[in-house]
């Protein structure tokens, strides 16, 4: 941390700072400049909290220097992680694709899209048995029913299993029926999920909450990682700004910030992100393109019947082609390894 | 709804949308303009999902005409809610002032808080025992123990308990030793904690999310309603913009849109909006000016020695000078009430 | 600034830190911490280029501490700004209100408007001559012959005109006709247009730019008092946010903040700021108690006919009985002057 | 335009709607639904303002239909505009490349770049004499010698001059100098200047506002056609949120976006969008990859000595490196031209 004094700071004032810098047990290192001194704090193993200095008499600033990253940290592990779901993995060179519609619905729809997936050659599926809806008289999801057509899903197709637990019930039973449990944006800082899904022993695709900075959404994850699950993908799916044309504004800059700064992969949702099928697949293809380890991608064999966000499902022959254009993309832009990973 | 068409529709397009305005058993109101068709639907009882129209051939726009709610809104129950909470209300004609430190810490420093805020009128005391903190390695709060702890401040100085709960075993506690269950900005979408409070007897004070807008705000007070559960206090405490000499940027003008659309009382935090002792006390007075019923403002006897937020608190002694000079703005904005409420 | 090392840094990497330091005549602070080394600059004269360190090896953050500040700065004007305009001023005591229609439509409306401004006992007169709108289409304003208008409404009702120039020519205009020249949220970074109206010698009114941060709202009025026009006068009108249930966000944080760093009155707009009548009165209201220095108001006979913002004028009956409750308000916050101002 | 009653609005509430459509010249469409009546108006020309009805008694809401554009809609020119700027053209199959120095500083740094730039095959040269710049005490530009150095790029190198202009002499110097003006982010929405460059004969590269939504980008555009010149590129460069990891937000989905909606070629300044050297070439590829008809990229030998916005410059060795494998990601993504155009 660093201590920035206001030019009218007296000596008592600057005494004062360094008093309180050594109450708690750190070194201080003033810098008198020009016009105003600055103090810097060193000796201190976390994170140093501002208010012990920010109403002192004559501080003008209490900036912030290194951050409280952990386990997240590519400093610790300069290795990237390659996580392995069900009998997949995802983060290594393949482009993980994890598709399916937004909700489950019925048997015929499921299996329908479930067709498509397997021959488009993806490894994951995607369907919502919990949906969180902004209105509670929207429809709510299928439930455990919609769980178990997911499991016979992965028993008849081979397809790992992605879906998302809104609870501590929810996450019990997509820990029995289900190979990755999803935390959806809303949920991203619901403190008491993470710590909960923390303590699962099933891989987490946590996605970016809608207003959350890199900090907030990397710290989400070090709360996971932080009760032992180390199993954690990332997943941008738009943030929320003043843009009217999506949904969302797709920030898709936060993929080499995240891959500087972590080990962990991270993946993008264009579906969410843009709520519109004509928005799906040029920001699909400006995903990989950016660098992103996969997609998660919305399909439905007809978006007008959808219970839920049908606009922005791609249909089975937008989903194929799609695909196609994505392997070419991904021989482009795969990432150099520069370092060993299993 | 409202369908509007592209200027270069075929008739087929159109026939097309009127049958499928047919097949979900609305009615279709066609109007020709000079350049291109728009088409209205009647006869929903709830919101059209825009899904069914947004991909089909020669549709421009979807455009939604009505909202989503029921029990929050000011057309079914013109009058004012005036909410019940321990032994007080919130809502009514006297300003609702919820004080006390960001977290409980020690018995010494909740009854020389207490104590001032109990000597300055307020009828509500705030302190929190579980703590969403953006870090795991932050300081998590005192859990049960501060809960008991805060139960001894309402036997001691008659003060209501006002205190956050993060998940289910945390309501059943802040049942049991509170008075209003508060659900904090980050949990404003945890549709699954909304549904459970909803089935609680005691008030909620439900804090806008981060980036909430206000349909989202209220949507999410009408899952609680929806629950049986209709004490629900709203609070304003600051969105995320890119404005950064504030934590947060409050956002005054959601309480007259709030009280247009809803009976519910909504107060305002200024404590956790600005993140900064020197814009409470203005922010405070400007939050009464625009009819705000209440306010949450954490004080502290030591802010540099606070566990959690101490930039924000204000010393008791420019608490008690704040609630002198709110008093009399108060006497100038008290609203109106038109119509009777008990 | 201070220059944060990685924690992997070699010597190598702060030696070359150190060397560019000291090849840009400045002195460096090194301080070696338990993770990290972080290497304070001091002798700068104004700020320092973070391009000149962030691409360096071993640099994991360069962090500005101090701010670009001269003019506008309290450090260097402790006493608050009293703006003279026309013959009355800005800044004092006494709450400035300025009111008048959007646009200059017609004699008959301006003369009716001025009529009602003049006897609430305003002592200024708001209208748009050129009006920035954001389609081509739309009504661009009335020009020289609505500014001669404006000239008519000062000598008959004695009241100072402020009006809005976008350009050289309308800064030109301005000068001869009016008293105040207003330079609009769009053009808050036209630096060529701020440099000119700093070459003027009639006090400025700059808005905020919709999405200024505080520095370069700040920053904007530093260009116009580098000129050597000192009589500026900020303005408050919203920011846009995700928000929609107003046309922008309100920033009311923003006027402690101002007069925290700066010496210069701040006003708020908070017609423009909401978009929407019902939200001007709680605002109006709301800015006051924040500390405002006054308002500006737009007042029109007849809204559902102006050809320019309507939706948003306030009619003339309820202009007076804001000014009302604005003057009781005024009396409970008006500001402590702490030194002697002429 | 659709008004849509209040449930409580009384018949007469609806025949003063009916009443003030038909005072305008329009006709109405009475929609009676379960819950309320809509009414829906045809016959305009133009926007219709919604001022007009918001404030009627028995009005909830004013909601616009059509859009105000008109040059810009690919409605009324279905092919996609090929622009010609120099002796090069922008928008048809091939990549534009538009690359140099963030500001023009020394002739030795403006042509080590300009060989660097055209050995890599691109045909244009961009590069700042005016620089707009937040605060006043930073480089402001070469001005006019900074243009002459740029004319004898293009004369040495055969380079097309990209270069922008702040105010209606910058505007001469840029024509008599360079061969496509550009108007910055900052002054988008400076009408004045648009008007002025829309009546120079000079291709115009039109940056997107920070806080500018599609509708204002796009009415920006129409500004400068409406007075007859119709060659404008649009330039995407990021927007302002609450973001932190760059410097703005990039928002690829507007590409697509105006794809739909216009027949303007659209680039991408990746440099400026992110403020970051190691963002660069990620946005770069994503850029071309969600259909970019071009980029803008930053280009400096020796960025730690740049006067301006060295942190984001590519090296010629990163720049080169990365006109390669946007050739590739070219060829994958190029976009099928529907229909002819010259």
């Amino acid at each position: 941390m660093l201590i920035v004094m206001k030019q009218d700071a007296t000596q008592a004032d600057i005494d004062r700072v360094n008093e309180v810098i050594a109450e708690l047990g750190f070194q201080s290192h003033p810098m008198p400049g020009a016009a105003r001194v600055a103090i810097g704090i060193t000796g201190n193993k976390g994170a140093v909290d501002r208010a012990h200095f920010e109403n002192l008499s004559g501080v003008a600033d209490a900036i912030r220097v290194t951050k409280p990253y952990k386990l997240i940290s590519r400093t610790l592990s300069p290795d990237k992680s390659i996580i392995k779901v069900g009998d997949a993995t995802i983060g290594g060179d393949e482009l993980t694709m994890i598709a399916g519609p937004c909700a489950v619905e019925t048997p015929e729809q499921v299996f329908e899209v479930a067709e498509v997936v397997s021959k488009s050659g993806a490894r994951f599926f995607r369907g919502g048995a919990y949906k969180p809806r902004t209105s509670p008289y929207a429809f709510q999801g299928r439930g455990e029913d919609g769980l178990k057509l997911l499991a016979e899903v992965r028993d008849q197709f081979g397809l790992n299993i992605v879906t998302e637990a809104m609870d501590e019930r929810g996450v019990d039973l997509v820990e029995k029926y289900g190979d990755c449990i999803q935390i959806g944006a809303r949920n991203m800082q619901n403190f008491s999920l993470l710590k909960y899904v923390g303590k699962t022993r099933k891989p987490v695709l946590l996605k970016r909450g809608m207003s959350a900075t890199l900090d907030e959404f990397l710290l989400a994850a070090e709360y996971i990682m932080a009760e032992g699950n180390h199993d954690v993908i990332l997943c941008e799916r738009g943030i929320r700004t003043f843009g009217n044309h999506a949904r969302n504004t797709l920030d898709l800059s936060v993929i080499p910030a995240v891959q500087k700064m972590t080990h962990l992969p991270i993946i993008v949702d264009p579906s969410h992100a843009t709520g519109k099928n004509y928005l799906v697949n040029p920001m699909a293809k400006a995903s990989v393109a950016a660098g992103a380890d996969g997609l998660m991608i919305e399909v439905h064999p007809c978006p007008e019947d959808a219970l839920c966000d049908g606009a922005q499902a791609l249909l089975p022959e937008q989903y194929i082609e799609l695909t196609a254009q994505l392997r070419l993309m991904r021989e482009l832009t795969i990432p150099v390894r520069e370092t060993a990973s299993i």
